[in-house]
């Protein structure tokens, strides 16, 4: 199954909300950069991958919004997928004031979260073309359209590449256990971590998955385990700090996580309680995969050290559906995500294989073959 | 300070109701052996030495029940530890009658928890008693209210001495992260792990506090943190994932938990989380104390394997405030206590000094030493 976890549709950016799910499946129309950007902060939509495609859309959503305030007598939309309309010859904006609108677009969206560096790269893809000079406006839209509609499909090919890699690690019975939500909801509908299990159950194998409740936002609980139901895949879920008593009981084979961000040598920034994870692993010589895309790799960082790590609101922790968890005062320790250092993963499962150590060297092979 | 968890007062039990803390502070009066049992089964009172000590009351409170049942013109209270009151002479219960309502009792009180040794040791006193032949029912309860009281005072006497024991480990400016809540709460009123703290900062050293928020049912941050705000000890509460970061961070000097049961060659059960923890200082080469009196101790268990964990309800993991946080259907893991291997402790914090390796050799001298 495919989740429709993200969509360009009738002139909006349609997402599920994410802290609405298990008990409520509603999808939300996002009808400007700003609405978006909300979404993105907010964990509406949330998952390195599907950020890096709602980002991408919301600078569709931007040119959209500026042409149907620009131009004379605008179609219903620009833009869908199968019903986007052209620009009416004579009524073209000035493209300086589209690409200075665009620019703000991409600068609002860029401030939404610091982590995951997807949304860097789909904002860069989108960028690259706002700023070329050879496009007319019908060229350039039609070139914005393209592009946002590929980091989408690109996406999605990606996740599915990765899924049948992956699968090759998981023999029928195994049980794995995963951390957060890497799956459809986190991505453009198939998911990373949780495609890989996907892929192989798709294949016949029966894989028994423990998905980490994820504290604070339970994005295990809630999100992995909804996605796993709906598929009708056995799941189990526990507390973060359950985990060590499972794995030391010899109950799971593997553990694979998703990325927000990993470095040039192969350490690794995904949802904090990651590290818990892989240490365990290490301790009980469990092997550890990162099912990572190549768009969430960040050439720039050499190490760890050079990713950021986004701090979050206090209330997270301490707050459960307005009900006071902590006293009053209390000081709260609140950080999105942790750093996995290489040494602690066994190999990156990505669109074009498994990456296995030396991750410097190898991740730099992978690279340059792609070029 | 020291907390008012449990007493023995005007012919009940009085326990402060610890699942509606921090929000309210409410105490409940326990009339009935059930009503202990209950309240130890529902985590309203809750630490290893906290039901021990409930568990004696309740037997106490159970021949309190039957002496008013059965004696002619019983006066209010028998057994309050200052107003307590003879049997008018002439109106004396059948002692085997008294015996065979007691060892009821003593089997309802011990089939709440099955983790927490010193539910049993506290319990095996109080038979001790009951089985006793040469007592006339005048000497019996003078014996039965001594030994109750005994078991609450010891257990006092013994969390300060842990405590002047434990602070000779904490300089000034030092940082501890603690799990689940081991303070005054979970004991007599002082605490084990968290006496330690306390007995530290009434020497005026400053102590920087960092509690897990411990899932499922938040002791950390409901409990801990509580206790600690109350003490104006600083306190910063995180997810239980959290910590591999702020150790990772070397934010952490050490970090000391209390224990349910110690096995003879020092394995330690004690809230699910505190493998997870004691793996992570491995890693890190941080020190990890257990605080535990010689109440925790059971030399039957020759090793963790032998030590029974008790499984908790699915609705701890998947329900909060009534909101539902997992899917329908799906399968939920929650142990409420995982076993470290001694080799991950760094020494135990005892009421007769700290236990260095070798475990299994030291454990038992200091067991000797006492006899």
């Amino acid at each position: 199954m495919i989740f429709r976890t993200i969509d360009y549709f009738e002139g909006k950016v349609r997402i599920i909300d994410q802290t609405l799910l298990p008990s409520i499946e509603k999808y939300l129309d996002l009808g400007s950069v700003d609405e978006v950007a909300e979404a993105i902060r907010s964990l509406k939509v949330r998952g390195a991958p599907a950020i890096g495609i709602a980002a991408a859309y919301g600078v569709l959503l931007s040119l959209e919004t500026f042409l149907k305030q620009t131009v004379s007598d605008p179609p219903p939309f620009f833009f869908d997928r199968t019903n986007g309309k052209a620009i009416t010859a004579g009524s073209e904006p000035d493209m300086r004031s589209v690409r200075v609108k665009l620019l703000q677009a991409i600068d609002i969206l860029g401030a939404t979260r610091p982590t995951a560096v997807n949304l860097f790269h789909a904002l860069d893809r989108m960028r690259k073309i706002v700023e070329r000079e050879d496009l007319d406006i019908h060229l350039f839209c039609g070139k914005m359209k393209e592009e946002a509609f590929r980091i989408f499909d690109e996406e999605i090919e990606t996740e599915l590449k990765m899924g049948e890699y992956g699968s090759s690690l998981l023999k029928d019975g195994m049980s794995v256990l995963t951390h957060c939500n890497a799956g459809g909801l986190a991505t453009a509908g198939y998911g990373t971590a949780l495609g890989v299990i996907y892929s192989a159950a798709s294949e016949g194998k029966k894989i028994d998955v423990f998905a980490d409740e994820t504290r604070p936002l339970f994005q295990g609980s809630r999100l992995t385990a909804w996605e796993m139901m709906k598929n009708d895949i056995a799941t189990t879920v526990l507390c973060d700090s359950a985990a060590a008593s499972l794995i030391s009981s010899g109950k799971v084979d593997l553990v694979i996580t998703g990325a927000d961000r990993v470095a040039r040598n192969g350490d690794t920034a995904n949802k904090t309680g990651t590290l818990t994870l892989a240490i365990i692993c290490s301790k009980y010589k469990i092997p550890f995969y990162v099912a990572a895309p190549l768009s969430t790799f960040d050439l720039e960082a050499e190490t760890g050290a050079g990713i950021v790590i986004e701090n979050r609101d206090r209330d997270e922790v301490v707050l459960f559906q307005g009900v006071k968890i902590a006293p009053s005062g209390v000081r709260v320790y609140n950080p999105a995500f942790d750093v996995t250092p290489a040494s602690l993963i066994t190999a990156f499962i990505t669109e074009k294989g498994l990456i296995y150590c030396p991750f410097d060297i190898n991740i730099e092979k992978t690279f340059s073959a792609g070029e």
